[in-house]
């Protein structure tokens, strides 16, 4: 069985192609309603759905949109990538999945796909270093929107954001508020901006409240084996330590593992604040506290200033959003 | 800046486009090296890519396959996915994501999109009850495999599952063994195929081994929300209860909470057995014990059937896993 065509609809009709097609498009045409219907029926009957990539390649373009991201596994990715693709859904695109592993050859691989496939634009969250593939979609005029994650230069990009410092501050605060004097911080991959933005608030604000040691610091990787081995560190190496802060609610899971492990409350012994505010902080008992960064709403206007983008509506704009403290049982 | 053809290269090497075409495809050509690094060399300078599009016309074919899923944000579905984009990527083949919410409408619609962007196939995760999607590919003869979630009738299509009778099997056995007689069944929406197979093995094997009673059966949602709620159900209706077996990890998570909220202890007082064996399961502390669905190989051996399918090595196939009990903290 081949895919139905216009002229199956035509033969069947007993009318041209020409007939079919401007029925179908709605288009005006001196045709019988009889004619009409009986179009209009035929097309159903058969499940004839036009040719979308005849008309990409005619205006080269298509309501393709592609997401480069680290690992859809993640929950803040795939938080960010269902958002984006409910937007694009909604504005008639439709989203090509790429997961780069945070790896430059990978993302060059896909950004070279994306564009042959010629997409109308891309929503790229980088894994740290990613010239070349940047490089690609500027000469190839593919707008790009980046999103959570920085990439150096960013200034001829788009792109969406969460303030790093205030989430940093809000949480130190919070803690020190509460008597904390020993505030660890579990960071993630240095290769990365958000990382280093977060670990420049972090010296700041601790320097600032007069309770800053380089060792109460652990820079690890965003997973939850990066949060067990950064939170054993720290605690072998700060036995007063009384709170720990994480740069993601993954590796404070695997935080509260390592600190329950050593038999250790939480809140009562250590207090142990997230980030990003994944559905999962409410799956566990304690619920995890957590600086949120407004996951759904990230993704959604990546994907709306992409498309206005595209649309010629606009060109290159900042959208920074503001974290928030969320208060549950860890701290 | 436009993206660069093969008429930009071909102007400022100073050949024809023909020439250029021919080498950058590495035809057979007679040119010598000189001009053949030259026409290289610029288009590695412009960042040109070729146009995969007007291939795809050209060949009525895209290397492009689509997933329907019902929500990529189910640590579940975004482990199929990943093992899906993985092994399309390896393949050459990229993947267009859909997010269905298990809605037979949100399913249509993407059916539609994905035909007219003339996917070669598409791995189809179904929600139940989605006849007019599944008439619509099989009209477009657009090659489709079910993957976790049986459609009815499946008959003339490729398949990828895992055994539900086994799986539940081998948990009441264990949990039985362990001296557990007054075992709860917290089962997801009985709109779906999957859990009308789990409820039947629940009920055959608790029959077998004489501890059936129909007040230990909850019929709830796949989400932490039905977990939570099944969970209270079961409990107040059965305070003998001494364990719960659910049908999905992330419902699991939603029990555990409700039990810990009642100060019960796991698995002391309640023992608790997951289904799918997400990698969340041992983010949790104790980490769940569950019975594991080889999730990532569902996912690469059913985007390898499609591919298979495509290109004309097979046509129907059913593939089967087997589940496996894995023992951790909760029971």
């Amino acid at each position: 069985m081949k895919k139905p065509t216009i002229s199956d609809i035509a033969k069947i009709a007993g009318v041209s192609k020409t007939t079919v097609s401007l029925v179908l498009n709605n288009r005006n045409i001196n045709v019988s309603e009889k004619t009409r219907s009986k179009i209009i029926e035929i097309s159903n009957e058969l499940n004839y759905i036009p040719n979308g990539i005849a008309r990409s390649l005619s205006t080269s373009r298509t309501e393709t949109i592609g997401i480069i991201l680290p690992d859809i596994v993640n929950p803040f990715f795939s938080e960010i990538a269902r958002a984006i693709e409910d937007t694009a859904g909604k504005l008639n695109y439709n989203v090509i999945l790429c997961n780069s592993d945070s790896n430059n050859i990978k993302e060059e691989k896909y950004t070279k796909l994306l564009i042959s496939k010629l997409v109308a634009g891309t929503i790229f969250i980088s894994g740290g270093g990613s010239r070349n593939s940047i490089d690609f979609f500027k000469k190839n005029n593919i707008p790009v929107v980046f999103v959570d994650r920085y990439a150096d230069p960013l200034k001829d990009f788009s792109s969406v954001f969460c303030s790093n410092e205030e989430g940093i501050f809000e949480a130190i605060k919070y803690l020190y508020d509460k008597g904390k004097r020993n505030i660890g911080f579990v960071n993630g991959s240095m290769k990365l901006e958000t990382s280093k933005l977060r670990l420049k608030a972090f010296d700041k604000i601790s320097k600032q409240l007069d309770i800053y040691s380089k060792s109460l610091i652990y820079n690890s990787i965003y997973s939850v084996e990066g949060g067990l081995i950064g939170t054993e560190n720290l605690l072998n190496s700060n036995p007063k330590i009384d709170a720990i802060l994480y740069s993601s609610d993954v590796m404070a899971f695997g935080g509260i593992k390592t600190i329950k492990r050593k038999n250790l409350k939480i809140p009562e012994d250590i207090s142990v604040i997230g980030y990003d505010d994944i559905s999962f902080c409410e799956y566990i008992e304690p619920e995890l506290t957590t600086i949120r960064q407004p996951i759904y709403e990230m993704g959604e206007q990546a994907c709306k200033l992409l498309i206005d983008i595209i649309d010629g509506k606009t060109i290159n704009k900042k959208i920074e959003f503001k974290p928030k403290l969320i208060l549950r049982g860890t701290a």
